[in-house]
């Protein structure tokens, strides 16, 4: 039992074979044509050679495999964690360079300890930190940087830079430089790339075909694409009119490789080793909840780390560089039927074999279709629906929406991010530290308390009820003093004090001694303090207090009783006969 | 209006006169006393020459007078804050060196424009994240450092070090050159105290005096201390016998001090004036609140920072050190009768003519006598109490309270308060990630639903009712996600889903994305998603998304109609009549 949690493919592997095994078949055989010239393409956009991206999309589908728990994810190389390699490794070397090549290796490998140390230790929740408008807004902005920066070998020109500002002035520098016949075979497979995407579907299934072959048949337009403009740049010699092709890859199985052990390497990469673990993770662990729902599976978010950690750790030691689920070849990959993990494996299998004998092929393969693939791939990312939604549905969630996105487009992608989590923090924070409450009265004729500014409700000048609508916590505990004095303060006839708790879930140590201090200071100024509508949890925490020994007041189970109750005992003191003891200005009346 | 909230001043200031005037001038008297030595004795904890004391006891209280919102709370040097300049100040310069004064000089000034900053833009919620275990936890460990390292001074020996082990061990070093007579003076001088506190009090009522006055003559005892000490200096000639003494206090007005401007120094000194500036605050602002309830006084927090901010920026520029309220001389401002800020105002000209012309007596005053008043004055902020009750009351605050103790204690203060802050942050977060959520079920006989596991309720194979009970944030929305989807994956017969949302008093945009998603995946899997008692505030939120146009389900507004009507329709669906359209198994039967 113990051990299949950590290994689900104890679970999923009994009894393996027949249609299971034909179904997963089918779906490695489209994933694979799909993934190769992906895995090339985010290689580049990583700023590594090719090869590079079909070593990352074979070990450590076979170690997702074997520790992950989501049936259909894809791991391997993606857009955004691509750019989160290129900005983190750059720091280091220049791209492409054998310290840069290295650094790609350490990030991943970081990364797989980072995730594999949070799912052994149940870290899981930081990724919480990630916020959806943050994650949203980050991954927009990734989609028009990565787009961007593409634009560069669509054009055939140089240009450089991790954020906007430089990208932009970069490329327009070099604007001149333009290739005509690179500009051409980028456009054209760029055109043909989009329209694959949202024509070719709906023209097929004119043509007659169901609606899921007409899919998995347009997803296969890359590779089309590939070929096309491989024969292209083969038939008009398109390399010798400066037309920039992939150039030889080797033909070989992913190299072993051993991250280079530095430490003052190490310290400079963790951080950003940690940024793109928790996006990949999170990212990855959407796209697997999303897939494992259609068939009401479950997939295990501890284990996801453990799973994703070993991708990535393999990906250090066969040559490749940081991994994630992908969404688009996971959705492919559950579209095509894949039905375990077996199909990814079944996937690695295949990318191996093109690894071995296809890549002379793609040696006269144009940079700027690969460009045209990514374009195309995460202009899908860009989303201007979710800002609308979210500014319409709460302003503070927007602002740190637009905080990540203007961080990370004007500065980069580390910065957005951070950006975005701490905005998100802060205004977490501050909302939590002054809670919705409201001033109570009895609707007349009922036993309900209502807020008095909202409804024509029944109060007595000699009592007070405040409810709070949040749980009580430090965060909020100094606020409770201020309001509750404040409000006291306002109210010169108050004998009586009630806090409504009926919307109190906890509350912590700061918060009881700010009760116990509001206890206190209220008895110094003659005010009762009284508890309404405690629930059991908090109750059974207030009992292993002081609290309830000290109460000025009492605790009451309904609001109505205790409103009702302090009536009538007010009224009876006031009522009260004279005597020696009894001899307030009240008394005199 | 306006004016008035930023200079309480002119509030209180009018019609000021006759009795009040009286009450002040007399609380002034008697906190000048009591504020001499302790002032001089802060200074030297602080590794500043004594005569800074007096000075930051000048006009700081002055500018907190024209500025803060509290009528008794008495500003000045306090040992919490002066252990924290030490900290921070040493850093830079070995203590009592020009530079060393000069950074201390700077702390007050960034720490005086951090307050006001944050006073301006009411950031003062940020104070909320020190959390009362941290601060009381925080306040026990400086009490317990600055006891033993004013061991020295009793003893007459070298010792140093920011930390308990190298404290312990230095003392430890130097213990066999104790000076016999020194040690004589610290242990009687520090005796006498102990005894002042704890035991004069009840004697003067013993002879039958009244309460009041009685511990008003006990506070004096410091003074008392001071006097006898010096007489035994100068009479027995201890000087020449190894005694350390104070030595010449220059006679003179506070100089007029300009913070030197170096961004590197700055740069460095920045987070240790934050944290002193933070602590001070939260401190100050506890100890006002407390007073001002007795009277049914209010304090405004965010003009506080602005009070003491003006304090700290005055002690700036008149050759003082970092300030903040004080507990000791506040209170006894209070007892003494102190009306309005004008008794801070003439406390000030008391210490005036103290520097001006008390100083010259104070010349042979014993180190030791100094050391023995902040050891019986910080042991009263050491509290073994506290961490007591908060074990037995929580387990992740007392975690909290016993990290900051450790590491202030063993690492040093601006560590301890960093290492507190940041676990209870985490706490918080941890726990927020996974709030209380219950399956209901119905009491039977009732329209109440309680959770399943504490109650026999009544439920329905095809219907599941969770109720979560905390607010929907980005912190829980994943926990959200898998908990409902695990929810479903264990009830095989499930068609209605409710989210009984009584508890929940917000949801922001991740938490709605998170209910979508949900819907969505519940919609994939054939099973409806509804919510019940949606609290008004939600769902005006909730109109403003998508969220009701896609919900599989209803929104209802008690949980018993939605579970009641779910029945009902999920009774009509298994008796429909065959149909072609109603030909599932479940129509079969």
């Amino acid at each position: 039992m113990k051990l299949a949690r950590y290994l689900p493919i104890l679970e999923w592997g009994r009894g393996y074979g027949g249609v299971t095994l034909t179904n997963d078949l089918v779906a490695a055989a489209i994933v694979t044509i799909m993934l190769i010239p992906q895995s090339l393409a985010y290689a580049m956009l990583a700023g590594l050679p090719p090869e590079i991206g079909l070593y990352a999309s074979i070990l450590p589908i076979i170690a997702y495999a074997l520790f992950g728990t989501s049936r259909a994810l894809a791991v391997g190389p993606v857009a955004v964690i691509s750019l989160m390699t290129l900005t983190a490794a750059s720091a280091i070397a220049p791209p492409g360079s054998p310290d840069f090549i290295a650094a790609a290796l350490i990030l991943a490998f970081l990364s797989g300890l980072i995730l594999i140390v949070m799912g052994v230790l149940r870290l899981g929740f930081l990724a919480n930190l990630l916020s959806h408008p943050v994650v949203s807004g980050f991954i927009t902005a990734s989609g028009i940087i990565i787009a961007t920066s593409q634009l560069k070998s669509v054009l055939g020109i140089k240009a450089s830079g991790e954020a906007m500002p430089e990208l932009v002035r970069t490329l327009v520098e070099h604007a001149k430089d333009t290739n005509p016949y690179t500009l051409a075979i980028g456009l054209v497979s760029t055109g043909f790339l989009f329209w694959v995407r949202k024509g070719l579907k709906p023209l097929l299934i004119g043509f007659g075909m169901a609606a899921r072959p007409a899919d998995l048949a347009a997803k296969a337009g890359p590779i089309v694409a590939v070929a096309l403009s491989i024969l292209a740049v083969i038939a008009f010699d398109l390399e010798a009119k400066g037309v920039k092709v992939v150039g030889d890859i080797p033909q070989s199985l992913p190299p072993f490789t051993v991250p280079v052990f530095d430490p003052e390497l190490w310290q400079r990469l963790v951080v950003p080793a940690l940024l793109l673990s928790i996006i990949g993770f999170v990212e990855s662990v959407s796209v697997a909840q999303t897939l494992a729902a259609k068939k009401r599976q479950r997939i295990v978010p501890d284990q996801e780390l453990i799973g994703l950690g070993a991708a990535n750790v393999a990906a250090a030691f066969s040559g490749g560089y940081p991994v994630t689920g992908g969404f688009a070849r996971s959705v492919v990959n559950f579209d095509a039927g894949a039905e375990t993990p077996a199909a990814g494996a079944f996937t690695a299998i295949g990318i191996l074999l093109a690894a071995l004998f296809l890549t002379p092929l793609l040696a006269s393969l144009p940079i700027a279709t690969l460009a045209g693939t990514i374009i195309v791939a995460v202009l899908s990312l860009v989303d201007f629906k979710t800002p609308r939604a979210i500014w319409r549905y709460s302003k503070p969630d927007f602002m740190a929406m637009a905080a990540t996105i203007a961080v990370t487009l004007l500065v980069g992608v580390e910065p957005g991010v951070i950006a975005g989590v701490g905005l998100s923090l802060a205004l977490f924070l501050w909302r939590a530290s002054r809670p919705h409450a409201a001033i109570v009265g009895r609707v007349p004729e009922t036993e309900h308390f209502r807020n008095v500014k909202r409804h024509k409700v029944f109060t007595d000048p000699r009592i007070l009820t405040i409810r709070i609508d949040e749980s009580l916590t430090y965060l909020n505990a100094r606020w409770l003093e201020e309001f509750v004095l404040e409000q006291v303060s306002e109210h010169a006839d108050l004998r009586h004090l009630i806090l409504m708790c009926s919307a109190i879930n906890g509350v912590d140590a700061s918060a009881l001694e700010s009760i116990e201090a509001i206890n206190h200071r209220l008895a110094d100024g003659g005010i009762k303090l009284h508890l309404s509508e405690v629930k059991g949890p908090v109750m059974d925490a207030l009992e292993k207090s002081h609290l309830l020994d000290d109460l000025s007041g009492k605790v009451w189970l309904s609001q109505n009783e205790a409103f009702q109750s302090l009536i009538r005992s007010s009224d009876a003191e006031d009522n009260a006969p004279l005597s020696p003891d009894n001899m307030g200005p009240r008394g005199m009346i």
